[in-house]
């Protein structure tokens, strides 16, 4: 292939933990790395540039790839604040350990002033809540058949983590390491995308159901997850100070084209990727003694690499 | 009571996200913070110094737990080693985002002088693996009854999040965030507690019963967790200046008393810690539109918290 591949999220699946990687014997189970290497172009998708958000720390940019075919109000909505620039200047302001990085207009936070509130523009202020939604056919679902403590089926749906509840004919996107999604007041009618939340820590899957998830970090989430802890209570920032400023927020399909992620997600319905599932949950080489027979839906981040011409 | 009480880690498990937050009616579910402050005083444990190890890195310091019931050879190797000094002066030389930190000889790892591996003293190079162990009348035994995609039954023992499979006889610390173990290398027995990892992302269960684990982390979580990722392969630091510093680490005991960590866990088997599980699987209150009815063995951190006289 005419181009360079860095593999992004898949490290994570290296199982190993020697100090000196030990070269791998034919009839070991293979590496992701070595799965990855293995896959075919066509296993690869190129996400839609208007479904991929790009936040400008100063550290670094952050991408997530967000998902209307479950959110489809807050997504829009979340796209006319972008538009608008309603977040170019906004801030970080939570920082829980374990849990989420939370960003909001400062001025919504305790110590914010209340009378410098940002105008949500054309945006909505409040949406109905999109915490399920309805199982469709048009719907890819490839189910994980390993259980799940709290949801009656798990798997993978356009390549997010996702769960099902087919007696009440119900889907929903599930809270895994990475997810993105909106947080709100006590009305569950109050969220409207100008305040979101992204997943650093163990999954709060208690959230799933109660909060609208629009999608997930496929880009720079160490960005996020080295941030300082805040030190108020749940985490919030003490002090103004503290915060760490947004510099800008822009939908990809906005920028030049020379200044898109250059990124592929593997498809979930892939046969390598279902190939990885296997090697997590059945692996056998020289390391484990024993595979673990199962794995469990926030355990296998979807691979994303980022692919840049030589 | 006439100390200030600091708490660490149930923060975690305020489940809320109000950008400001609401008063609690009367009749919800009360908040963790709530609970715990309505816990007794015997409710709580101080750990025993000769179980805790406390790292100084130049950020600040990391407490950790250890767990002789479960690792004795491992835990006794990792104190004659601390109290030889094997690890000032050691390096973390790995965290891979949304899975481990590491710490080891720096030139036991790619890049290191093999020529100056540190002596292991009179410690032991290898040791048998403490994977598993009997399950016994002795070992405490708090049972989760909400499932478990990995093993037949979980719980915490010894106020440590555990799992059990009892027609095998067997019982086993599971791999939670902040969870400490031993890293090796393919054989079985190559682990004797110079290089050791701690859990920053999700729960790899899968590494349930492949690796021995020592313990855990119960204060200092947020100096392993914002760590700059690695940039190598695993997430090892690429280069040896990438990595950071261990100062020290001493065995709580062999402090003077001023400096031992000050911290009371919450005894698992007590009301109180009932009482939190039970607002995690069923919490009412005018945010939760749907309590998730379950609640997973890494999903409730066991509280602990800091008390210091006024």
């Amino acid at each position: 292939m005419n181009m360079t591949t860095r593999i992004l999220a898949p490290l994570a699946l290296l199982l190993c933990l020697p100090a000196i990687a030990a070269s791998p014997k034919s009839k070991d189970t293979p590496s992701v790395t070595q799965l990855l290497a293995e896959s075919k172009p066509e296993e690869w998708r190129r996400p839609d540039p208007e479904n991929l958000l790009v936040m400008r720390l100063s550290s670094g940019p952050v991408v997530m790839e967000l998902d209307p075919a479950y959110a489809p109000l807050h997504v829009s909505n979340i796209k006319t604040l972008v538009r608008e620039r309603y977040f170019d200047g906004v801030a970080i302001v939570r920082v829980q350990d374990d849990f989420v990085v939370q960003w909001d207009d400062p001025a919504a936070v305790d110590g914010g002033d209340p009378h410098k509130l940002r105008s949500l523009g054309s945006a909505q202020a409040t949406l109905p809540p999109e915490f399920t939604r309805r199982i469709a056919i048009s719907l890819p679902w490839v189910r994980l058949p390993d259980g799940d403590v709290y949801a009656p089926e798990v798997g993978f749906t356009e390549d997010f983590p996702a769960a099902r509840d087919p007696a009440a004919n119900e889907t929903w996107l599930v809270h895994c390491y990475g997810t993105l999604a909106i947080g709100r007041n006590d009305p569950q009618d109050s969220g409207n995308g100008s305040e979101l939340y992204v997943v650093i820590g163990q999954s709060p899957r208690r959230l799933d159901r109660n909060l609208t998830v629009v999608g997930r970090v496929v880009e720079g989430m160490a960005e996020l997850a080295t941030l300082p802890r805040g030190e108020g209570q749940m985490g919030f920032y003490a002090h103004p100070k503290d915060q760490v400023p947004i510099l800008d927020i822009r939908v990809a399909a906005d920028l030049p084209s020379a200044q898109r992620p250059n990124i592929e997600i593997l498809r979930t319905d892939s046969r390598t990727f279902q190939r990885i599932l296997e090697a997590a949950r059945d692996r056998h080489d020289a390391f484990y003694a024993r595979p673990p027979g199962k794995v469990d839906i926030c355990a296998v981040p979807v691979p994303v690499r980022d692919v840049s011409k030589p």
